[in-house]
Order: structure tokens, then C-alpha cells, then sequence
């Protein structure tokens, strides 16, 4: 049997350099929780359950337009952290975002509070912190910057050689809807550059599913 | 005369947090600066100049495409902290920024590597640091939906009400380039449709120059 006590100790990035009290003050409040695929865990300003650290399973974060667009902001895994469920104790955060589970998710959850106060003492934990915004500022720019200056099947393209990537095969098990919401479009938009991209003989559609059938087209397309 | 070190010490956002050991590192290693209107300070990964501590004037971040094309990301002011001209020191940050002297600006200059020291022994610093990533992510984040969701006459609209409120007057000395410059696009694109807000009778362009004569019509354009 896992012991998950021993398992937090060894999945949270900077326990070796935070004093007794703080260990303690930690694992005091920690709770291992499950969350089943299709879990929305947190939901813009509406709520401030606290900080994730993943277990296993998989994250994605979000935003949606008032008319209910969304776009994907960035994917969480195994061993990462994730802030924005907790933004209540980020004045500075000033956007929301929707964090929902794409896979079964295993998790320990840290009260805002707690972590705020360990983060307020521990140099170690507020530069580790740092890191971590840090690293999603670098996705959200990365995002942006496709956005503007990089045309729809470059996007796509890329999207579809990443998510072949996460899901370790080349059958792809997916919407043009769930595609169009990833990527802040409309499905329409999503399936006419799909069905592009079959007749150029890269990719084939049928129910549900696009198998890359020549992904490094797909690759070199993104790298022109 | 103004003492500047005295200045530094109060300029510095939790110079009463610090030990006496780290306030000496910081004001032993600060340089105080003068940069004209119109200066790159920094460039991309190219450089890493260090943090910058705003005393007066005005600073522009922006990122470039590969064809030259500009967005500005945002703005600071007096009193600001400048962190991404010293990204070397964040390795997580992994986009470019460039930083460029708006008006005439005086700064305190700290060296990337002094500051880090310091923000690795400091909670306080670390943890302010944390609060200025935060409000420069919600500033692109800000952005971004911008981009995403809200056409571009409401964004030109927002832009000119807020370039009015930073310049204090609704006569505003710009070009038609460097609007386009601030917002990602073609100068064609502003140009037409300043061109429509002036046949809308809300501002008159004259050669250098667009007056508001109507700010109150562009922030109703903005609120629909």
C-alpha cells in the first residue's frame, strides 16, 4: 500500500527546506482527495479551494468569454502545482481561470490559508513559488504569441502533435468541439481545417476520433 | 538636492523587511541611472541588464514578431519594479521581452545577480516579487482577452481613453505606426478605423496628432 503521507513529503518540491513547524504546519492541513475526469475543481473568483498538487492524473486550466468561449491555458501533470485554484491568496492575480480534471485525478489539497502563511516565512517556498508563476506566465506568452502571429492550421497542426504527445498514440480520441474550446474558436472553424488537413492525406476523420496518419507533416507545417 | 540613496531606501518596496546585511549588499551594488525617451534597455535574451526601480519617466513592455510586428504588454511607471530586464535571473521565464524608455527616464539599476541573492535569503522580497509577477501575468492576461474576445474598435477605443489618462490631456501627439505598434497590427487597420471614429464625430486627426472630442463616446463604444 502507498503511503501517501510519505508520498507528500517526496512530491512537494521544496519539503527538505522548510523548518519542523512548517512541515507540520503542512501536513496538519493537507487532504488527499480524488477527483473523477470532467471535474470542474475550481471556478474563477468564484471560489478559493486551494492549492493542487498533483498525484497522478491530468489538469487543464482555462478562461471563458462572456458569450462562454473557451480557450485552454495550460495542462497540469503529475508532481505539478497548481496556484490559480488558490488565487485568493494572490491579490495580484486578477483573472479567472477554470481548472477541471481531463483525467482521473489524485491529488493532495492545501488549505489557501496554510500554504500563504508557510509561503509568507519560507524564502524557499515563496522563490519556488515564483518558479511556478513563472513557468505559467512562460505558457500564457507562448499562447499569446501564437494567437497573434501564427495562422489557424499552424495552431491547429501544433495542438494536434501535442495532444498525440500527452495521450501517447496517434489516435486521438476527440471532438472538434473539445478541439474549438482548447483553442478559443468555433467548431466550425476547428472541422473545415481538419477536413484540410484530410484531404492533404496528413490525418483521417471518422466518429469521434483523428488518426495522424503523417505527423511529421503536421510537424513541418508548424516549423514553417 | 535630492539625496538618491536616501530616495532608494524608500523607493524600495520592503527596504524595512530586509537585514541590515542584505540593505547594504543592495545599496552597494545599485547604480542610479538616466536613460532619454526612446531607449532599448533591454533586448530579449540578448541581455540582462538587471532589476530597474523606477525614480521618474515612463517604460514600455513589448514582444516582436519575426516579421517586426509589435504588442505592447504593458507599462510601467514611478515607483515600479522592472523584473524581466533581468530574466537571466527567473530561468522559468521563457519569453522575450523588450524594454524601452517611453520619456525621459531616471532608475536605480540592480544587478541580476545581487538582486537574486537577496530574493533567495528574503521571504519579504521573495514574496514581492511574487505580488509584481502577479500584477504583470494579470496585465497579459488582461490583454490576451482583449485580443481573444473584443473586436478591435473597442480595443483602439480603450487604448486612446487610456493613453489620454497616462499623457493627462485629449490631445494626444501619436502616430498611426506606433498605435499599430501598441497593438499587435497593421498600421492600415488603426488608420481606417480612426478614420471611423472620426466620421462618428468623437475625435479629429490632424497630421501627428488625434484629439478626443468625445472620450465619453469611445468608453460607451467600450462598455457594449
Amino acid at each position: 500500500m502507498i503511503s501517501k503521507e510519505k508520498d507528500f513529503q517526496e512530491f512537494f518540491p521544496v519539503w527538505n527546506k522548510l523548518t519542523a513547524g512548517q512541515q507540520e504546519q503542512l501536513e496538519h492541513a493537507v487532504r488527499y482527495e480524488h477527483a473523477k475526469k470532467g471535474t470542474i475543481i475550481h471556478n474563477g473568483s468564484l471560489d478559493c479551494v486551494g492549492v493542487l498538487l498533483i498525484h497522478s492524473g491530468q489538469l487543464r486550466a482555462y478562461m471563458i468569454s462572456e458569450e462562454g468561449r473557451e480557450i485552454t491555458l495550460f495542462r497540469l501533470f503529475e508532481r505539478d502545482l497548481c496556484l490559480f485554484s488558490a488565487s485568493c491568496m494572490m491579490p495580484n492575480i486578477q483573472f479567472d481561470t477554470i481548472i477541471e480534471t481531463e483525467k482521473d485525478t489524485d491529488f493532495w489539497l492545501i488549505p489557501p490559508n496554510v500554504y500563504k502563511s508557510v509561503m509568507e516565512a519560507s524564502a524557499a517556498l515563496a522563490n519556488y513559488t515564483n518558479e511556478i508563476l513563472s513557468s505559467r506566465f512562460s505558457d500564457v506568452m507562448w499562447l499569446m504569441e501564437q494567437i497573434i502571429w501564427k495562422s489557424f492550421d499552424k495552431r491547429l497542426a501544433e495542438f494536434l502533435i501535442q495532444e498525440s504527445a500527452i495521450e501517447k498514440t496517434n489516435h486521438l480520441k476527440i471532438t472538434h468541439e473539445k478541439i474549438a474550446n482548447h483553442m478559443g474558436t468555433a467548431r466550425e472553424v476547428v472541422t473545415r481545417m481538419l477536413r484540410y488537413f484530410q484531404n492533404e492525406g496528413w490525418i483521417r476523420l471518422s466518429r469521434g476520433t483523428i488518426e495522424l496518419i503523417h505527423p511529421e507533416k503536421l510537424t513541418a507545417l508548424t516549423e514553417n
